[in-house]
């Protein structure tokens, strides 16, 4: 059941997540302490057109609050379809209002709309720009998560044997204030860069980046087109530089996978079916130890 | 900044929460350990309008889901203002599938419509209810809350210091499938009758109640009101039977407030700024030890 223009329904979310769980599942089973974060780019693009289609009858709320819904309702998903000791966690994540991207919001979310519309959303103070052949699509700052503020909360539930679920959607982004106090903040925060900082911050050994492709490819969509196996941090950071990774989809994951391996992790980018094998070494692109 | 019906814009929520939160924030100042849940009520009627809404081009969401995503946006904003090490847990509430408050719905939630618009949504499968002078409201189910599923993290997050936000809105309602899964359900879950289950699951010793109003009344809207302050369980049991306590209203409270007294607590029903008085025993209607 989907909506005309294919979003999921609540049924088939429930259904994704019961199908992804299955293979986290087995991973707890097999011993492994698993701390699980996901995205959330579908949903809040629900909740903003929401938003937007009912802004003259309810206030709408900013940015930072839909990521923070989408945070519970796939949370409850996945409890339910875990079926091991688990707690979602409301995480937080700090950014920086010094950030550029605040200055220079590049980041599309939501659907396409007609450049009519996208004007009026402009007045609203929402930016929004032409995609060619496409029509307008609101864009906002991507600023980068520089801590997970409630990963302190996870840890303690590790500690407590849970299986965790933390900053979903890339953590609900907060920034300081002049006053020292901390605020939600309107902009989106890449749910990849987030995991590399929540990885860190939980002392993980090892980072599973679960796509839907087994591997990251070099020279995708080219003739010579060859998945990267095990590699190097030089290596994939050459082949990075060759332009050789999407900036919105593979991109991100092999930024982070990166940044993990610089600290002394070992990152892993597959798919989902593939996490077991995975932290054997024996699938997807492996970078790190 | 208001919407036209009065609801509450995010600045306001904001401020709200940061009103009641230096209360709360005195209390843990002063060495006290502090489990925290709220009501949705508003929140939730601005989901399920914007669902409304939006119905006929984003698939709309089901009513738990509704009241996850207010956990983790009211949880936000209180982790921001409380000041103290905090974590806001998603909470999940066991209900009963034979619950009798299924077969006849009678919580009635979010706004007044039309009787063309109530027909219309019923045809959706939901129940709607004429409400003379006022025009129609859905009425959903809003059977017993069994258990807090996800009390144990709480308390695990207890014992390394954290204040816990736990089971806002009541907690999201899941039943046990006949196949042994948990699935999320379409009801609500009284928050005061949610906040007894809770407060036994997490062994406090004092229940508080906070309300706008120093104390359950006597009497409430006659010649005759009078304030109920230190009370007996036999006593309370004794008003609540001769009609005194507004179903709606404060009614809720005081059986929340019973139930935990007669499980062997002490229960305090006050208005938020006498929270910190509450637990001297010196505002307030209090019932137990």
């Amino acid at each position: 059941m989907t909506a005309p223009d294919g979003s999921a329904s609540p049924a088939d979310q429930r259904l994704a997540v019961e199908q992804a769980m299955a293979h986290v599942s087995a991973l707890i089973s097999q011993g492994h302490q698993v701390v699980l974060t996901h995205g959330n780019g579908p949903q809040v693009g629900n909740l903003l057109l929401k938003n937007q289609l009912a802004a003259e009858v309810v206030p709408p709320v900013p940015l930072d609050w839909c990521g923070a819904q989408t945070q519970a309702t796939i949370g409850v998903l996945i409890l339910n379809a875990l079926g091991h000791p688990a707690a979602v966690v409301v995480t937080r994540t700090l950014v920086d209002l010094a950030d550029p991207a605040f200055a220079a919001p590049v980041k599309p979310i939501g659907r396409y709309f007609t450049e009519a519309e996208a004007r009026r959303f402009e007045q609203l103070g929402q930016t929004w720009r032409a995609f060619p052949g496409k029509g307008f699509r609101r864009v906002v700052a991507s600023p980068a998560p520089l801590e997970i503020l409630d990963a302190p909360a996870a840890l303690a539930l590790m500690d407590a044997g849970y299986t965790v679920v933390v900053a979903g959607g890339g953590g609900v982004p907060v920034a300081r204030q002049a006053d020292g106090s901390l605020r939600g903040v309107e902009a989106v925060i890449d749910k990849d860069a987030a995991a590399a900082v929540l990885a860190a911050a939980v002392r993980a050994s090892v980072l599973i980046v679960a796509t839907d492709v087994p591997a990251a490819v070099e020279g995708y969509g080219t003739g010579r087109a060859r998945p990267i196996g095990r590699t190097t941090v030089a290596e994939l950071r050459a082949l990075q530089a060759a332009g050789h990774f999407a900036s919105g989809s593979m991109g991100p994951k092999v930024e982070a996978a990166l940044r993990f391996a610089e600290g002394g992790g070992r990152a892993v980018i597959t798919s989902l079916e593939h996490i077991g094998d995975a932290l054997a070494g024996a699938t997807g692109t492996v970078v790190g130890w």
